[in-house]
């Protein structure tokens, strides 16, 4: 029977103990590690994890599908991981990756962050595009999306 | 009576319609805007959301306190928000931001990521820090952590 681990020890330990939700999932951040732009966010449960600690490359949990999945297994847009990082409570994971392809993101984009919420105004708000630009065609590659 | 935005709406469109989980929130990912380090990952209510797009200034929901928090209220390490941006479904927020203050983490660190997970491994994984440093005393500054 193994005890749950301290707050002391999930923050200064060295175990890694990842503290997943009641869906059985982490959060994921992957960025990209030549320009530092955040790619994606999405979820990782105990079996991702563990495949991409073991092969470098990024495996997800999809929610929507209900099943693991590994990053370009349908566009070939894999994402090799270059630094993988835990933060201070060890519900979240920062991955550094090298986007393989033209993009990490479903709808055909570099990535899934293409608009900007303009700032410091109250009221309806009016997104921007911003590296939206579609740098390979979703329908040909996707049967259904990421 | 609002309609329920398409899917193309949602990723295409410029209308801010973020998709809050049945916590009412979505996920926040905070780096710095000059070095594109994750600094945390946390979450953000409607009024959160809000707060942060009228002030410019980082406001989170505590999922542990179920409080709304400003980044920083306790600290004065608060987040000047340089950039929002938005990803394809509306669930996660991206926002660059100036940290104010030595860090952004109630641990004492500039970050909250400061622990690397060893990758192409099987078996036990053992972390090693990174940008470990304390860099403030946290006990000195929290009545209890962000």
């Amino acid at each position: 029977m193994s005890e749950k681990p301290s707050t002391r020890d999930i923050e200064e330990g060295l175990a890694l103990a990842p503290k997943f939700d009641a869906g059985g999932l982490v959060t994921c951040v992957a960025t990209d590690v030549a320009t530092g732009d955040v790619l994606m966010v999405a979820h990782m449960n105990a079996e991702a994890l563990k495949r991409t600690i073991e092969t470098g490359e990024a495996w997800y949990f999809s929610r929507s599908r209900g099943a693991l999945w590994r990053k370009g297994e349908s566009s070939g847009h894999t994402q090799r991981v270059i630094e993988m990082r835990v933060d201070c409570d060890q519900d979240a994971i920062w991955i550094k990756v090298e986007q393989q392809g033209p993009g990490a993101c479903h709808t055909g984009r570099r990535t899934c962050f293409y608009r900007v919420v303009p700032l410091r105004q109250s009221g309806a708000v009016t997104l921007e595009f911003r590296d939206a630009e579609k740098t390979f065609d979703a329908a040909d590659i996707y049967r259904k999306p990421d």
